[in-house]
């Protein structure tokens, strides 16, 4: 097995570390993640033209995607505390399916990436969207959270098929 | 348009609000959240075998879990602070997609639901494996995060069909 | 001196302590506080037309603001957790100073007061608008933070003349 | 409209992001901020007696003014995570207003401003000086928060005049 | 085995769940723990004396035992989110072997005990003595970390003989 | 009296800080801590034989350990935010005395050190170990915790005798 196939959070007794990354060299960072989150059609359009008329949804949606970015060392318990350099977090609309495409981009001049930064964001994103329509639809799925690409950093970059 | 169907979370010039539930009646409340990651082959049964010999990823993933249910109302901006009486976060394996699917249980003594405090739950418990399997695979896909059921409070139960 | 006033978050020897609210009873409390930041005539207009067009100053600052009532137990250290059952922040604007008003409502059933919450949403507001605003005016200036009235508790309501 | 005078918190299409600070470089940064709060003469005279006796409010304020500095990513939404190398907190008195003068000063080496964790530690400061006296004055007022004078960074040193 | 001696916070699976009290009745419950650190002469006469002249460490390391008691349900994995009704941290000194004793209480009208905030306001106060001392004695011990006594609830009284 | 021999955590008048670090220079630090918690015999063997059978007690002491390190600049009043570069936590066992002994290592590469971060870990791993096992055991007693070693830095090594 590589290097590269074990699982990294574990010493060699099985017990959880946090991995040491200071032999890591700085370099800048780059990730890009993504997710939707689907719901019946009343919902969607709500969200859709909510930012003219009744409540911004996903300008609430997202602050909480790039809020929960600068939380993740709280959140998932072995990672590194970071100092982000920038967060993006945007929407779009698939209406035929009545989803919400979110998208979240992280950079960091680190020692480590920032795949889980992006993710969170976008998870968090997800979440919030749900919190603000659930009395409209209890139904909503929340799906296909992934990341799209990764650069920097000596595993190279990575980009999704 | 009822009560029921609006976006409740805005007022009625379209500000965000922390709704109000002091007039909401303090019930005994509980929610189910699920949700899955999809893996390759090898890193599905890292995970699956993990318990007994080379680190616990769902151990670690479970109290991810658990802890993030306390922090929704951090996390998730409109929310409530809440004073959960229990969580709990299980896991299942389905092989044949290289799937492990979570679910979270949440209840309280209340006067809001914990939905949100379920599906958080999941949520983070799926970010959670995927920091610790990503050196072994970078495409897995978190998906099928939903609200499974819900008892209490006035809009009484659901239960996604 | 009459027990009202006296410093109560310290004892008979001047230590600080958490005051004993277990006594006291579980009543509906209401706090209601405002606050002012002043600006530039440029950056005034950018905030006032935001909504519309280049930026929802007041959208973020207003979901700050509320996010800060749940950490207040966080950040004055002799406060008491609480469980918040209601907050709005509100923006209004008076041209001739260059002024925005912000106004911030809680409401609990609780044991103790929310003027705390009320105040540092205010506060909270108010630098979210001087951070969105500083590349525009630097010389803004954040004043007028006061309590404007209270409601439930022993203590009695208060209301500002 | 120079590149200076636009919000920089938000991008072309109005969203709210957190701006790219990955090409700005690492300098020594200071920033100075100061507020006040008012009284009446009884809270005034406790506060400003108080280290002697009865119990130091002050004491307590400048440890929640420095706690808060470190908090401010978390509080302020678009603001980034910094690593903070100093604070300090100082107090003086105005006693013909019964004003409490509130200085906080923050230094770093990084790649933004510390304007916002100087105007944040001020004003919790403040707050806590408010919860500590409040049962003997809840009329008390918070103003003049604002920023003294900053060093360091692209933009250039600011002095208020 | 009887009940009373499972290790409650796993379910049959030995999985970690966090206990479901949602059944437990809401009483009046105390918890007072104790413990110390020793140091070195030197650190020792600097802490005693602090108070009066070079700098108020004891006054630092109470706000951060209380501080620490409002945050277990973040620190301890499976504890629940609770509301405090008061936190006291006492110091008192034993000279001969240059320790400083600490004591903290803490009450609750709640479905669970707070052993743990008082074990952890005590843990944090000491570790908050260390930081501040650590300049003149690396090589202070922080010891017998216990609880003293515990009322309220279905297991009845306890006190440490 | 030398330098190294002040509280640093003060100014001249006594008044807390956050001491400057900034002209100190960046370097690998390395911080190792220790403690112990003694129980009764039933606790003690549960405890040990845990993670095999009932509930892996130390798996969640270590997560908490290591979360801990993390949250260090919130819960110690005066210390600086960091970015560690790794955390292990690690439990040996006394069976004669019935002790749980806990050692805990945290890297750095930065402008302060990190015993305070080695020092809470230790702590929350043995906190939570307690919480764990205290339906069992309510005698359990915390001690021993001390800095065993440290690296890095103008004050030079340490190493406990």
């Amino acid at each position: 097995m590589s290097d590269q196939e074990k699982l990294t959070h574990f010493d060699s007794d099985g017990n959880a570390i946090m991995v040491d990354i200071s032999t890591k060299s700085v370099t800048s960072r780059t990730a890009v993640a993504a997710g939707e989150i689907t719901m019946n059609r009343q919902a969607f359009e709500m969200v859709r033209s909510g930012s003219m008329a009744k409540g911004d949804v996903l300008g609430v949606a997202r602050l909480a995607g790039i809020m929960a970015a600068k939380k993740v060392d709280e959140l998932i318990p072995l990672t590194h505390p970071l100092l982000i350099d920038s967060v993006t977090v945007d929407f779009s609309f698939d209406p035929e399916r009545c989803a919400v495409i979110i998208e979240a981009s992280v950079t960091i001049s680190g020692r480590t990436g920032v795949e889980m930064e992006a993710l969170t964001a976008v998870s968090l994103a997800a979440l919030t969207i749900y919190d603000m329509c659930k009395a409209v639809d209890k139904g909503m799925e929340i799906g296909a959270i992934r990341l799209l690409s990764k650069t920097g950093g000596k595993s190279g970059a990575f980009r999704r098929e």
